[in-house]
């Protein structure tokens, strides 16, 4: 039998909890022994709960227990995750997280030291909710070599821009609908500007380099900018506006990472991605390219990624799986300017168009302009742009 | 270092060397260790290629060469795949397939032998081609119970109903086109006829259920009847034809089957999965759907996709992973006359619509009649039908 125990009691916790509890005959089944929940970790009281004997605010009980061989931290934040976490590896216990921003910022330190106490420290539900990805872009990809990758990775952001896409309405106007169904939170920053989807393209890009990509070097841009006139011209060329993360690996061990609103055309699979469903495509040397699609957020969906990875754990218990990146430093980085795109370029500038070497014009909409670009460097475009419009990169 | 033998030098074996040997770097840090390709089988001369010492037409020299513990079987078809499959898990070698016919006629055997024998028989490339999907729901759906399977999964089919409704096009047409492009084979039954789709839906079945769902217990239809004025009346309601793979699982063990075409809304993912193109949809009870999507064919996404299950093999050498299922008879199976669908019918009765309760009429196209029942037992419906129309199910 394996002990595990439960760091944090919120949304993701508890139905992690109620997962290893209600489904723990078919769990015990496939981790091949019985999966216990000895440890609920929560400053806060849950009176109610049945179980009360599980609940402790110590977090010493959990690390000095050695029967405990499972720490299933889904706290978020980095702080005091990271020392619970670090603590728990230290001492041979395996660690298994939905805390994206702890694997952004210390992955690279923690699963070095998991590797080097032969335990795991795994986090496939710190990207894409219940979507499987990090497994199969470390296991089943692994004949491959990652090329691109391409995610629709905020269910918040993307139920925004489906609404503002059918119904043709504005973005506070559905930050606030989506605010009162609970699809976002009170403070919105985190996904409307882009920082969680930040966060993930972060993972995603430093396990398929093998290197460390930081977030703090990804150029992110949110959706707070784009207007009801943004979403007509993309209608006009059959195409909805998705915030898009995405990474380029280059032969030459160059990435290349980006956060940013773009233009998707209709006859793309991510058009149809909608709602708070998240998609994530891949693009591997020799399998071409691979969609991932399902909820990437939800108390279940990701409750359950977490307790696929408990019991990965749990059947490789004190051996360290491969997955791992290094810290090689930026320098690696591509400047964002040197990144080619065409241009969506709206504008009150009705002649701006004319400026721009083969500009396709998409006419007039409320008092502005439109139009399109030929590819060109984003240094480039920017220099010729001059402020005097906004812009959004076209997929 | 790890020694591994291809059998069969087809259009698999020879992609699953190309990318063994090119992407050798690669493989070696993710495996852990360097694969080397010892032996080649094949009946074949292959006077052109550079390593003549690999080949050999005696399986036995594999089987007696305790040095290789990776056999790669991508051969096709059940004999002597069997036999050879059998005789390597025996004796302790690991057993890698894209094989759908041995592994939906002998998979049961295969991978308890393998299980005894403290070896794995890994079939990731037997369905989906490249497309990461065995190995998703075996590990990471391993949380959830997976209640719902659908799936494109044959690209011939997908090509041709892809082709016909773009183009309005007859079925015998596009096939010839299909097969003068190399996407059909010159005996074309297999694939049109539902057959692949029926083998992998039943290794997908049997998988999710841990009961051997034996393929010839599908019902199975192909595309061959569809016509032009089918395409057309599904377009009428906003809709495409696709081949369907489905299973469900039900809560009290019992499951259901089917490969048949089925009319498909263009809001469904999958009516966006054109061409050569799969997809699988999985419904979780916690993660709700998950849908998988990429190249479902070719030499090398399949060979990649054998390829990472021979780097899991090599991960773990001598340690059965937990991936069965068990014959348990056929009495769990459903009966497919008690199963509900909503049903579109053409026919050339203009009557013929009245008599069914609530039809709804899709008027008349080149002197037939199409409508589309309420949802009905297909029993039920089949004997008020009486063959007075031809049919196809509603997704």
């Amino acid at each position: 039998m394996a002990k595990a125990a439960i760091l944090g009691y919120g949304v993701v916790g508890s139905g992690v909890y109620e997962i290893l509890c209600g489904n723990s005959e078919n769990i015990e089944k496939k981790a091949g022994q019985r999966i216990d929940v000895k440890y609920i970790l929560d400053l806060r009281d849950f009176p109610d709960h049945p179980h009360q004997e599980l609940f402790t605010k110590d977090f010493n009980d959990i690390l000095n227990d050695d029967e405990v061989s499972v720490v299933i931290e889904v706290m978020g934040g980095v702080n005091p995750a990271y020392d619970f976490s670090k603590a728990a590896l230290l001492k041979g216990k395996n660690v298994i997280t939905s805390n994206k921003e702890l694997v952004a910022a210390c992955g690279t330190e923690l699963m070095a030291i998991a590797k080097e106490n032969s335990v795991n420290y795994l986090f496939e539900a710190s990207v894409g909710g219940g979507i499987p990805i990090i497994r199969p872009l470390n296991q089943c990809m692994a004949a491959n070599r990652v090329e691109e990758i391409y995610g629709i990775l905020n269910g918040t952001t993307n139920y925004i821009m489906t609404k503002m896409a059918k119904e043709g309405a504005d973005f506070d106007e559905v930050l606030k609908e989506a605010q009162r169904l609970g699809y976002a939170e009170r403070n919105p920053e985190a996904d409307v500007c882009g920082h969680d989807a930040c966060r993930k393209i972060a993972i995603l890009s430093s396990l398929a380099s093998g290197k460390f990509v930081d977030y703090k070097n990804i150029p992110t841009e949110g959706i707070t900018e784009i207007t009801r006139a943004d979403v007509k011209f993309a209608s006009k060329l059959s195409s909805v506006i998705k915030l898009i993360g995405s990474a380029r690996l280059f032969d030459d061990g160059k990435v290349f990472a980006r956060v940013a609103p773009m233009i998707v055309p209709e006859s793309h699979q991510f058009a149809s991605v909608n709602g708070v469903f998240n998609a994530i495509l891949l693009h591997g040397d020799y399998v071409g390219d691979v969609m991932f699609y399902g909820r990437g957020a939800g108390k279940l969906p990701t409750a359950s990624a977490v307790v696929a990875d408990v019991i990965d754990a749990v059947k490789h218990i004190r051996t360290n799986k491969w997955q791992e990146w290094i810290d090689k430093g930026s320098e690696f980085m591509v400047d964002a300017s040197k990144v080619a795109y065409r241009y969506f370029v709206r504008t009150k500038d009705a002649s701006l168009g004319k400026e721009f070497a083969n500009a396709q014009s998409l006419g007039e909409i409320d008092g502005e302009y439109g139009f399109v670009t030929e590819e060109m460097q984003e240094g480039e475009f920017l220099q010729q742009l001059s402020q005097r419009g906004t812009f959004i990169r076209m997929l």
